[in-house]
């Protein structure tokens, strides 16, 4: 069996070639680097890599994780500036023998020297969202928007290794510095080949309170399904956030186990999923919840999908 | 009940204060933050704030969290150069709605703004170990040496709410931005007031791939006492680390429940620890192993503790 899962809708073209490769004997860590790529060089895309939405200083600063699930290795990077694939930079963070997650000037630093690809990541798109978000807020205090689409995955190759890995600009208007759940272990990302893995997408501050990815993976060594061992998380520490603090911000999650099946939850409508496998043709699920607030997918209609594209690539004019 | 514990010896002088403060009505936070403060301004503590031992550019890099257990708060500095107190600037951001987690020049520029005392954190000492270490390594590549004494503290005030701190210079001679688990929700720290708390020090490299402090955390909440609860997270990860990669960190971590049970599980020799509740007087314990392996905690004799101040602060040569 082999397979790749992954949140948002956005990674359907890197997960369907990643299928290809799978398929062909490709190992889970090259199927998947090159999955994230193809996310991070889509200048469409505005919450991961090329035309990322940048900071409240129009500074687009990249988040990005591994996770080798045969040796638990670990390689991250955050609030790293003006390289074009963060996740292959982490790649390579995760076979140092130490100093494995590097940040800011260091993690560039690192980059530089190991000959990665230099690159101005804010696009003048990037530049019109900024501004346009600044002029609709000038009489408020600028606020973190509420967009935070991760990309992140997790898949599963013929040989049973499983890798997980995640990319990502953060919060559009972060202050500078600002790091969420994706480069964090437990909560962005958690894989063990001997079980499954899972990853993350939502509001990082409220997913790196409960170790979501971590509880997953550590439901799923107890037996449970992707499915159930999602849901159940999910729906614990949402219940948790609003006992606490009133309020539960976006925590959405996908795994997959080493037998190629998989799961997905979320607290919010609208998320939507990317999955693969040997048995289940590449296909975007939306989530959706019943009356009675139980979760259920719909696969994403033709018309869903052009229409995502279009809002996606629609041209943008300056206010 | 009130108490608070806290890995390594150099801990003793702070939580000695904070049970005064704790037995007065302080509340956990109060009385944590001047703990780890304590750690922090004490120059003679090689690991931790002023004093603490410089990266590979002998600059002193300062990582530090905070996390309240009533509402599950989190706030953490990563990579961050010439701030004092960084524990502080950790607990300030935990009241940030967002963008609670700030490394490098963000987050130099977030404390510069909300007033922290800037300091030059490279002592003359630190600059001693640090030609000291180059010359003795000058024929071999420089790496990161094997000391990595963070502390990590978690309390309970007589109100029954629990914080968990942590603050660290992280490895001596690290690369440049190298982030361990200190500042790592579920890695170097977890706290939940409806169950306890966890911390940890050692190699953080490795305690982010088992989410330690997390997972001491849950196993309390199954029920388990915190002594049980740590050596089981340590010894089973210890176990999994060696399987998978032939060896295993150093794996140290405290823990405390909300009723003021306390326990440690460590897989080095040498490791010590500080604890002091209501019923117990602020005491260090050193941990040692007998013939069958199992761990056991022996009082810290005048002897041990007299030497261990001596060469703290014993003069230094330059080579």
């Amino acid at each position: 069996m082999y397979g790749i899962i992954a949140t948002w809708r956005m990674a359907l073209e890197g997960i369907t070639e990643a299928e290809h490769m799978l398929k062909d004997g490709a190992t889970a860590s090259d199927a998947i680097e090159m999955a994230i790529r193809a996310v991070e060089d889509f200048e469409y895309y505005k919450s991961v890599g090329y035309g990322g939405l940048p900071n409240e200083d129009m500074e687009v600063e990249l988040d990005a994780a591994w996770m080798d699930g045969d040796d638990l290795s670990i390689g991250a990077v955050a609030s790293i500036k003006d390289f074009a694939n963060p996740v292959s930079i982490a790649r390579l963070l995760s076979r140092e023998p130490v100093n494995n997650m590097l940040v800011g000037a260091g993690a560039e630093k690192y980059a530089h020297k190991m000959g990665f690809e230099r690159k101005n990541m804010l696009t003048e798109r990037a530049k019109i969202h900024y501004h346009n978000r600044k002029k609709e807020v000038q009489e408020l205090e600028l606020k973190p928007y509420s967009g935070h689409d991760t990309v992140g995955m997790v898949d599963l190759d013929s040989q049973g290794s499983m890798v997980a890995a995640t990319s990502t600009s953060g919060l559009f208007m972060k202050r500078a510095g600002r790091v969420g759940d994706s480069p964090i272990s437990g909560s962005g990302f958690y894989v063990d080949s001997a079980i499954g893995g899972a990853t993350a997408t939502g509001l990082g501050e409220d997913l790196m309170k409960g170790c979501l990815s971590y509880e997953i993976v550590r439901l799923m060594g107890e037996g449970l399904h992707p499915q159930e061992a999602c849901e159940k998380a999910v729906q614990d520490f949402d219940k948790v956030l609003k006992a606490r603090r009133g309020k539960a911000g976006d925590l959405s999650l996908v795994a997959m186990n080493n037998k190629g099946e998989w799961g997905c939850a979320t607290n919010i409508e609208g998320f939507s999923f990317a999955v693969a496998t040997e048995t289940q043709e590449p296909t975007v699920f939306l989530v959706k919840f019943d009356e009675n607030g139980r979760q259920y997918f719909e696969k994403a209609s033709d018309e869903w999908m052009d229409n995502y594209m279009k809002t996606r690539t629609a041209p943008l004019v300056r206010k």
